[in-house]
């Protein structure tokens, strides 16, 4: 990265206590620490390159795992015809209200005009209508990296954009079984990713029949609590049924001979993992990055003394290059411009998770100082065997980071058996509250009207038989939800 | 990827021979292949996932190299304000013919339009205007993976599509000198990495006037002969001068307090790479794909005798797992419902580089026999010891490739010092041809008229002095400019 003028950006003070108004320190912090900026396009963010970083450690290892499960990536068109879309009755009812249209192609009108995608279903399954014709053809498992577009009217950084980045995996299957086995192989893939790369703790559940995907015929979730105490969806996978086979004719010769539908899912992640990050480890003074999707995994800050360039410079190389050679990634701050305090708050801010000192007097001791972002716990530590120490200090931040996540989450998850406590527990403390509930999507309704709060998830598994009474209307529940307040 | 019925495709003779027709050759192939496919909208392809691993090649060794060089990658809004395209008067007259326009959004109509990026100057530059204020914010080394939307009239898969993918690099310096060193850096970049990555030599080179990108100062280029005599432009490099710091405002406090604007580059490679990979070396049995982006490297076919589940297969699996665990890409093909001679063919159309073949015979005798694609040499070849002999084979087909591309190149290129041969050795052999150029516009358009051929590239230093007189208005060259018939 470029370097900045401290002048020109405000000081790390001027963000918003996260302690005071939880939502403007998301915000400052994400503009201060450069992970992302407003663009000249209403609801369009432009993602910079510390934030951009993350994402490609996101990128990585989720499309690894992606295809160590035997999907291949592909591409489809940004584009889709505005009759394809509309294939889907529940799909384009969901959809259409939240596209940009593209009505004018160089000089001339168009005769139908084009969505730009908002998820690719209609599109993918058309193609898959072409090239699917045998059982020998089946499964077809492809995801696709992509740029979306959903027509916003609030938006926020990262959380909820007019574009955002994602992947989108499309399969096709012989049987429902089949199409019901993938759908919960892509959701545990989704949570065993969340937990270990991103430290974030999640509920895996299945969404109510009105929180469900456009068009699908089940969707499953995980959720994350967020720093406030709401819920954050951080990744679905739908079992489609064969409601997108039937709209775009996707039938193949099955093995008796008679034509079958495909069975389908989707499944997809997104750019607003970055904000979850950030909500759920950040911390009064900035940014806390949990070591495997950081950019810089250790910041090296030299103590300027006397002629620091030549006596402690060269001792603070050697210490970089014998990381990187480790394979951790290292920033070594040389700048001349900037006093080690000044970088000292500048690289917490930016949530790197351990800093590096080093002095004439470290030198003489031939050890450095290892700061914790996470505990800030200050470790003397020997030179001798230091990537290694590095090394284990980064897993154990890893750990310590999803630990404390998790504990957060289980300290904001309570019961509720009656309405009284129910609402009582939702003004006075956010989080999950799980309580008993009917199924009836009018109960649901006015829970949300009431409290704000929606079903999150229910368990992946039905009750076995009619249990204690709904919360709000006390008829037999069918299944306890996970409720909150949501982003 | 999944498994075809046999008589669902056209057959393999189905292909236009490429003797016949390359440009029915081509396309029969791509799609053939299954590299790629046409869609739905107009002008926009389906990249395949055979396709699409091949381009997951190029970008991963692009982003290495572009990374080594010290540039990181961001990510910018897809649509641009119509205010701000029309900034730059040379960039806004270039692209506005053929963008796709976004008039509505959910319900609304918009009260400014909006385009799909043709490109990203415009709209980077606004952000840099916003970022960049002192000399110690410079320089400023981005690049973006994205996708691109112009409205092309006559499209072609992979070649000429309305939507493509590339790479754009967009960069700001300090001074002139660090703009065109960054120009000429990438340039060398990107013919490196075409020629070592694709084994596709290319001349690199400087765009004449009227062939330089919509507003740059000085346009770079690396253009590459296709196996029928025509060049294909594979990467662009430009210098903008202050063309884009003018038109967006780019400005800096530099070292002596005063305001500067901003010097800057931009220069991208896309898709269409993956055209030129099948044009320079397919021949009439399909692709042949350099090791190096060949999704599978090794294909392993089994001589199916007797009960060969049993006796050969195991064989077989036992050889691929040594083979990946030396970091080879294998496809093993057991199906049953398709014979050896089959698989050899489909395996030769889809360009696999080494084909290994392996029967009872061969296991009696510790052997497997190898088959090249480029050459299509038979060799029998120990199982000891057979990682490392394949991964010789691997880099000696991809050296061979890049030197029967070149020879071809060389083949194809001639001098000219008069119209009469000019036009033709234009008409008779097509390559390139090298003839001294007066530097005027209306000549060059003159040429092409006459010819179809266009100047592709100029050398990089200017002539010393007065040249020979101009291939076709006699009047003192200022330069050789390299000539060809182009896609």
């Amino acid at each position: 990265m470029a370097e900045k003028d401290e002048n020109k950006e405000p000081a790390i003070t001027e963000i918003t206590p996260k302690s005071e108004d939880f939502s403007r320190w998301y915000t400052d912090l994400v503009r201060r620490a450069e992970l992302a900026d407003y663009s000249p396009v209403k609801g369009c963010m432009v993602i910079r390159p510390y934030g951009y970083a993350i994402w490609e450690f996101i990128q990585r290892g989720l499309d690894d795992r992606i295809k160590a499960t035997g999907h291949v990536n592909a591409y489809f068109p940004l584009f889709i015809p505005k009759s394809l879309l509309t294939k889907e009755a529940e799909h384009v009812e969901g959809f259409a209200p939240q596209v940009a249209w593209v009505t004018r192609g160089g000089t001339e009108e168009l005769e139908e005009p084009l969505v730009v995608r908002p998820t690719s279903e209609a599109i993918i399954g058309t193609m898959y209508a072409k090239w699917i014709q045998s059982w020998r053809d089946l499964p077809v498992l492809i995801n696709q990296w992509a740029n979306i577009v959903r027509w916003e009217k609030v938006t926020r950084l990262f959380l909820r954009t007019t574009e955002f980045l994602w992947q989108e995996g499309h399969t096709a299957h012989e049987t429902a079984e089949e199409a019901e086995e993938e759908t919960l192989k892509i959701l545990a893939l989704y949570k065993e990713f969340v937990e270990t790369e991103l430290a974030i703790p999640v509920i895996a559940g299945r969404k109510s029949e009105s929180e469900k995907f456009a068009g699908a015929g089940r969707t499953y979730s995980i959720e994350a609590l967020m720093g406030d105490g709401r819920a954050l969806q951080a990744g679905t996978s739908h079992n489609l049924g064969q409601n997108f086979a039937k709209a775009f004719d996707i039938k193949f010769q099955a093995r008796d001979k008679s034509l079958q539908y495909i069975w389908g899912t989707s499944w997809g992640m997104t750019t607003r993992l970055i904000g979850a990050v950030i909500m759920v480890h950040g911390d009064e003074s900035g940014l806390v990055l949990p070591p495997r999707v950081a950019p810089y995994q250790v910041v090296i800050v030299p103590i300027p003394r006397g002629n620091w360039r030549e006596t402690v410079l060269p001792h603070a190389r050697q210490i970089r290059d014998s990381l990187v050679a480790a394979g951790v990634r290292v920033m070594l701050d040389d700048r001349d411009a900037y006093t080690p305090g000044w970088k000292f708050s500048e690289w917490e801010l930016r949530g790197v998770p351990l800093r590096l000192e080093i002095g004439p007097k470290d030198i003489e001791k031939q050890q450095v100082m290892l700061a914790r972002r996470d505990t800030r716990e200050k470790l003397p530590t020997p030179v001798a065997g230091l990537p290694g120490r590095v090394q284990e200090l980064l897993a154990a931040i890893q750990q310590s980071l999803f630990d404390r996540a998790l504990a957060f989450q289980l300290d904001h998850t309570s019961r509720a058996a009656t309405w009284d406590e129910f609402t009582k527990t939702m003004e006075g403390r956010p989080g999950f509250v799980v309580a008993p509930w009917c199924g009836d999507a009018v109960c649901e309704a006015d829970i949300k009207a009431a409290t704000q709060a929606t079903i999150r998830n229910l368990p992946m598994e039905a009750a076995a038989g009619p249990g204690a009474p709904c919360v709000k209307c006390s008829r037999p529940s069918v299944s306890d939800a996970w409720f909150a307040k949501a982003y």
